[in-house]
């Protein structure tokens, strides 16, 4: 990193950006169980969506609020179509979010750990954050929340990176009793067992993140989305760029969500590997967190989660760990195929194996 | 429009959000000559490089900064790929330019009239903004922009909506003169005689802004990029969005730039058209600003560009007109193919005859 120029704000000079998981060369031949992608391809309808795009379609601007997609996903949520904001990925929407609830010099709160990209944003936006620790078991810290006096709380439900679920009962306490803006991350939400959708509706000040990349698969196409009350997305409309998602991923996006049978039964497969993988890793001496998303965040045997990180990454077996407070007992596996997951599970079971007889 | 929540922040709830020009629906007959694109379809090598993705390409997470592109255009450029920055269509790039560069309470200062974003990329920063007028005959302000002691100078180069175009030495004395940074939008240069491409090397306070929209006929695909030095980009890093351009944005944008044969030849087409259509408003009576972009601004014979732009519209042509000082006179006209370009003429040679019959 060379000197940072004088005239770049003083605040991103200062920071660091968020670092995203490693991802190998195209070629390069791993078990890649790190950013949690699903392990199915995009249905096939999103395949055939995005070779009979036209021509034309690539020369002109897109719709500018993704409107195709907006309808689709209304009636699959059930909820209106002006209730949707289309995002180049979640990321973008989170990014709206902060831009359009966050003042610079504001406070950004969240149970921590999780998602470390929310830190980031608040950095950028000039605001402080407080990071309020989990209650034991990673339940949720409702009233030290509201006594951060935040502008805004950010809760990733399930947890990244421990893929806990906080039930709605208690997140729709936190909404009732916060002034100002809830919002839910929902990433993962479409491998767990409810979702607080419904406080969309209930509460004008709750926004819901949600994205294609993990539960249809489209990592690679960046859509995401959030639902709230219109008058809150007419905010966040003004705050994002004009024509914030593609002709590709709005086609891509729409058939993606259009196609529930195929997307449920990649959520079915990745529960029954989750519930295989925990049972797996637990009787291998692992203290494995209860998850209701697409990852289990496991402590290995010794405590030593980037030892087992750097061997399982010789192996070809490429996780991810955090150095950080709370999570560097910890690595996070994502759950794959079952062939990946075997080879996952084979892999530690060798490590411990050597380890033993050493 | 709903009364907007408290929760929101107060620059955000008193601004408006920036109006993207008229975008007909895909059944809709008109010719569209109102929002810049270029007339040409993309490059038939980026339509085969769509085709060719595999599922594999979109379930994984994409190149986080888009390399692929960045070796390409480096190479197009003659610029080492460090100093490139790929955006999600060159609106993230002014995005990113503003969060790293403008702090809330700064100014954004930009010659006037020219793209209305960029007040608005300011307003959403709670930035101030100084619109120093153009001299006569669109000349740059230079000793005005540099008494605003602005953060940051933007320069829409050609202009938007003019088309006009600052010589590069005259561009180079801001420069060197200016303690903040400066970023010259480029998004029209393609179609423009001369570039400020040198300025990116030579100076380490100009940012120089991109796109594939107009130039590569890409406007669909969301695809721009910032050229600066390395030192620079690495700031403008820290503020993206960690995966802000997608597998297939990232492929399309690649391939186009990589058939400079195909893309010039459709430059070379309405740099043509342009002259054409110029002449032609001229002896109509128009007073055409000399334009260095793919549309002209050109001054109705009776002064009132809105109700040309009715009456042409009324005619199933739609071009553009701003409703605002200094430019309320005019009609902005996208140049077209040949025939849409016959269409606009023929329309309006009907309607001032008419005007003179009545």
């Amino acid at each position: 990193m060379h000197m940072a120029p004088t005239f770049v704000r003083a605040n991103i000079r200062a920071m660091h950006g968020y670092t995203p998981g490693e991802q190998p060369s195209p070629g390069e031949r791993v078990v890649k169980l790190n950013t949690n992608e699903n392990p199915f391809a995009p249905s096939p309808k999103v395949m055939q969506a995005i070779r009979e795009i036209e021509p034309e379609a690539l020369r002109r601007y897109p719709h500018p609020t993704a409107d195709a997609f907006r309808e689709a996903a209304a009636k699959v949520l059930g909820v209106a179509k002006e209730m949707i904001l289309a995002g180049n990925g979640s990321d973008d929407i989170l990014t709206i979010a902060t831009r359009t609830f966050v003042a610079p010099g504001g406070v950004l709160a969240y149970p921590s750990p999780t998602y470390s990209l929310y830190s980031v944003l608040a950095g950028i936006e000039d605001a402080t954050t407080v990071a309020v620790p989990w209650e034991k078991h990673w339940q949720l810290p409702i009233d030290a929340l509201i006594e951060t006096k935040a502008h805004a709380i950010y809760l990733a439900n399930p947890n990244a990176p421990s893929g806990t679920l906080v039930p709605c009962d208690l997140v729709s306490k936190l909404a009732e009793k916060f002034d100002g803006l809830l919002l839910i991350d929902e990433a993962y939400v479409d491998f767990a067992e409810s979702s607080c959708l419904e406080l969309a509706s209930k509460y004008d000040n709750v926004v819901i993140s949600r994205t294609v990349s993990k539960a249809y698969s489209l990592a690679g196409m960046r859509f995401g989305f959030a639902i709230a009350q219109p008058q809150v997305i007419d905010q966040m409309m003004k705050v994002k760029d004009s024509y914030n998602t593609d002709a590709v991923s709005i086609v891509a996006a729409t058939a993606a969500i259009q196609d529930q049978e195929y997307a449920r039964m990649t959520w079915t497969h990745v529960k029954q590997e989750r519930t295989r993988v925990s049972e797996e890793l637990t009787k291998l001496g692992f203290d494995v967190l209860p998850s209701q998303a697409n990852f289990v965040l496991a402590k290995a045997p010794d405590g030593d989660g980037k030892l087992l990180y750097r061997a399982l990454k010789h192996m070809g077996i490429l996780v991810r760990h955090f150095d950080s407070p709370g999570l560097s007992d910890y690595i996070r596996i994502t759950i794959g195929t079952g062939q990946e997951n075997n080879a996952l599970i084979g892999g530690i079971r060798e490590l411990l194996t050597k380890e033993k007889a050493a």
